[in-house]
This record gives structure tokens, C-alpha cells and sequence, in this order.
């Protein structure tokens, strides 16, 4: 059995218009790579719209609870995990994802761009300019700078290819 | 959207050939139903088996890991989440799933029986003897007993039922 | 430099007199012998009265809370441990324990019980009449009973003896 | 009782001399205040020096460590706290802070500045470029800079006198 590529998005609770529609732009284009998406699960922001694409397009959605039960999960995460454990999901959001895509966010998403970098994974920035002003002190080779959702498909298509 | 239905299935990650293969028909029952399987993921004992089972029948499957990468995953494992949290994950486990099967198994098991008691989950004792044994401790009314895979689905259809 | 004994005391929010006054007395015995108490750092039951007991004897005094803030912690807690985790902090409790005491309690404790089993730290089970139910699971060599405070000292005593 | 007040240390496992030598004159000058030294505990960089600063003092040492025993404990932490949870830890060095000191590091560091600023805990940055960098996104008002570790005292002694 090959097991489905996932793709974790992290992002700001708080989202502004245009974060919202690149979230849920992105989330249609990885449910149409057959790619699983990942995300922190609460409905809110960058995580409830990126869910909505995904789900429209018919993929898979798993949000990585914070809190101790799913009744606040965003109304697209299929499979919620539950881990009741608050910001130390961070880290499994991060161990899950074989990519890490970090939108727009606050101190959360920057934990886990830290976290990522941290674990070795990919990291696809997409408009996040806070990383950016950090990019002299992230690892150089796997991380990759988006402007757009389908820049950031480009740069993961790329990297599985290298995989293969 | 309605959610799909999560059955934990906990059990030892080693299992007598009785053992495993009432987990690989769990899983096989579990699928049928439409139901996600979670269980902790690892490749051995009731893990493995029940993922089988449920992967054979074209089910979720969803596995919990301990470790910090996916590698030790069982193979039937569609969807790794990988902790990075040892024994800690048990509460995911839980927490994750409407409700929790345990097959037979050793201190891990017990130590999710117990925690499914505190979340208020219903629980389900497949051949389960040690939990048995501590039958007048654990809470009345979301306490089960089966002698078989197919009681086990019974039980949760009831439950379904009830919640209806 | 060596490390202060760190004595593990698991045991019920909820407790009645005699199980208080119990742990009350073991944390007294415990700061005496010149060890440090870990608990669950709640401000009930069983935490609450042994850190009462080894304060007052001038000991030291760690709770690994569940919540994510210190408000909550019982007041003879010297170093509340902050964990934001729920029941995932029980694992903690654990592994921090050089030995742990297993005074009455629920499915908490019993959780505590299981995972102190698997991790193959000494237990030593204080009037605790569920564990005793599970003794033929339990692994002996490890397992001892007391009916007494000054039981449980002595069995420690002599379990750091073997040790040196 | 009144609790002693809690600084978290932060910093790098892997430190030049000057970082450790100045990681070491904090954990003095933490120690001669009468505060706890708390850091995650591994026996390596900012984490064992500054708490061979700290017990050269007579102060206590708490190590949240990530790994599941406490054999690479750094030699000076008194009070080892067995997580078993990889970088998970580094939320619960930061939940029980009282305030956080982040010293030059890599991307766990950074990880708990983000988690710091999320949790709203006051940060005193000691020589951290990085940080610096980010100056613009952290939260203003609970942010300090400091050039050496006396000014770091200085820091956490106005922000006491404050909460007075």
C-alpha cells in the first residue's frame, strides 16, 4: 500500500479576506492532487477555509485538535483528532505533515515554521512575511517561498518528484 | 456534513493467533460499517491486524503513533499521526474516538480502558479478561461485553442508535 | 552531584477522611526521609493532602498540572509543573517518579497504575483495593502492598537499599 | 505559602563559549535572587550552563527534558521532569515560567519565543539576533532586550516590582 502524501497548512486563526480565499484556493488544489490536507482543525481562519476547499473538491480533511473534545472543529475537518493537549499540538501537526505549507498567521504558525524547520521538513512559505524576515536564520534547501496556491503545488509536485 | 463515525480498537501490540484474528475481523466489520478505525498504529499485534482487516474491507484507517516518524507505521495504516509522545499518545487515542474497543492486551490497554472511563467514552471489552476482573470499578451504563467481533459491532449500533 | 529521590504519589481527586489523613501522614514520611513528592498538583484529594504533609515537614513539593496555568494548583505546591495537557500528564507523573505510591483513587489513578507497569517503575500500592483486583495482571517483582503510610516508607527503603 | 518565582532559561544545545559563559552568569545570578532555574534540561549548551551557574548558587534546577528517562539530564539539574514528548516539552517550559529568557539559539528556541509571545508570558531576549529580526510581529509591552545577564535581572526585578 502506498499511503496518500500529506500536506499540512498552518495559518492564522484570524485571516483577513484575501488570506481566507488563498486558504481555501489551496485547499481545493491539494484535494484535486489526491493529496491529503492537514491542519489544526478549529474553525477559525486559515484552518476553516482551507478545510472548505478541500472538502469541495472531495479530499480528505484531518484537523489536529487543541482542545479535549471535537464539538469546535471546523465544520469541513472530516477526521478530527482530539488531542485535549493545546499548543503542544503543534508539533504533531508538524510530525504528520510529509510538507508543511505556512500561510499568514501569528506566534502559533511561527512555533510550528520553527518547529518544522526544527523536525527537517519542507516548508512552502506562501505570503508569510514574518518567516520571510527570518529566512537568514532557516535552512536553506527546503525551504521555498510561494506567491500564490498553485506556486505552492509547483513547489511540492517539485519536491516529491526529487523524492522519487 | 456529518462526520464519519471513529471506532478506537486498543488491544496489545502482541496477540495470540485468536487475538489477531478477531482484530483482523474487527476491522473487517468496522469498514463494512462505513466506520474509521483509529487505532495506535503500531505494526504489531491488534494494531496491525485490525488495520488489515478494515484496509481489506477499503475502510479509513487511522493510526495514532508513539514514535516521531511514520517508518514503524503498519502497513495497513492509511493515515499515520505521528506524536512523537511515547505512552502519552493513549489519550489521543481516546479522546479521538466515539467509541473505544479493547481486545485483549497488557498495561497500555488497561491504561486507555481507564482513560476512555474518565472521558466518559463508552467501552466495549472484547474477550477482554483483565478489565473484567475490574468490572465493579469502571462505570455502569457505557460498559459492554462481547464475545465476538460481531457482538462488538452490535453493541455500537445500539449505542448509534440510542444516540439518534 | 546526586539527585534527590523522587517519591510519585497517585491518588483520587476525590478522597474521604481516612484516605486524606493517609496521604497526609505519607507526605509527612516522605519530606522526613528527605525525599521530593510529585503529584498531580490539583488542589483536591490526595494531591492537595500529601503536598500538605510534606510541606509542613519542610520538603519539596512538585505538581505536573493539567491545566495551562498555575491558578488551580494546590497550595502546599511548591513547583507547579504548568502542562496545558489534560490526562496526558499522567504519563509525566510517571516517568518523573523514582518509585511511585498508589494511594485509593479512580480511573485517573488506575491509568497511572497501568502506565507505571509498562514503564517498569516500582509500585507500591497504599490500601488501593482495585489494583489488588488486577494483581494477577500486574507485574510482580515490582509490586508491593502497604497498610500503611510507614509501610510504604519501608518498602521504599528497602527497594533503594537493592539499589546501592 | 508564597511560590518562588520561576525563570525560564531558553537557549541553544549547541552554544559558543561566550553564550555558555554568559548562560552561566545567569543561572548565578538567577540562583543568588532566589529564583528557580528552569530549561529543558538536556546536558548540553545554554541548558547545562546555566544550570551549573544556578546550583553553584545553592539555587534549585528544574529540566523539562523531551527525551523518556533521565540518563542525559544535564549534571546539574536537580529536579529531572521526564516528558517523554520530544519538542511537545517546550510548552510546558514555557507554561511554567514565570517569565522566559531566551538566549542566542536554533529553531527550538525560536519555537518557545513564539509560544512565549502566544501565551503572553514576558520575554527578555539576551543577545538573540533572531529575535531581534522578528521585533516587528512579537507583541510590544512584554517584550525586553538585554546586552548581559545582570540587565536581564534587571529586567525581571522591574517586572516583579511591577506585579506588586
Amino acid at each position: 500500500m502506498t499511503r496518500p502524501f500529506i500536506v499540512g497548512v498552518m495559518g492564522g486563526g484570524v485571516a483577513d479576506d484575501q488570506q481566507q480565499s488563498d486558504a481555501y484556493a489551496l485547499g481545493k488544489h491539494i484535494a484535486r492532487q489526491g493529496w491529503v490536507l492537514l491542519n489544526g482543525g478549529r474553525d477559525a481562519g486559515v484552518m476553516a477555509a482551507s478545510a472548505k476547499g478541500a472538502r469541495e473538491e472531495g479530499g480528505l480533511t484531518i484537523g489536529i485538535l487543541p482542545d479535549s473534545t471535537a464539538k469546535h472543529a471546523a465544520k469541513h475537518i472530516q477526521i478530527p483528532i482530539v488531542t485535549g493537549m493545546g499548543n503542544a499540538r503543534n508539533c504533531i501537526n508538524i510530525l504528520s505533515s510529509d510538507v508543511v505549507v505556512a500561510c499568514p498567521g501569528g506566534m502559533g504558525t511561527l512555533s510550528e515554521i520553527a518547529l518544522a524547520a526544527k523536525c527537517q521538513k519542507p516548508i512552502i512559505l506562501l505570503k508569510n512575511k514574518m518567516a520571510k524576515s527570518l529566512a537568514s536564520f532557516l535552512p536553506a534547501g527546503r525551504l521555498f517561498y510561494a506567491d500564490s496556491p498553485l506556486e505552492v503545488i509547483d513547489h511540492i509536485r517539485a519536491y516529491i518528484s526529487n523524492l522519487e
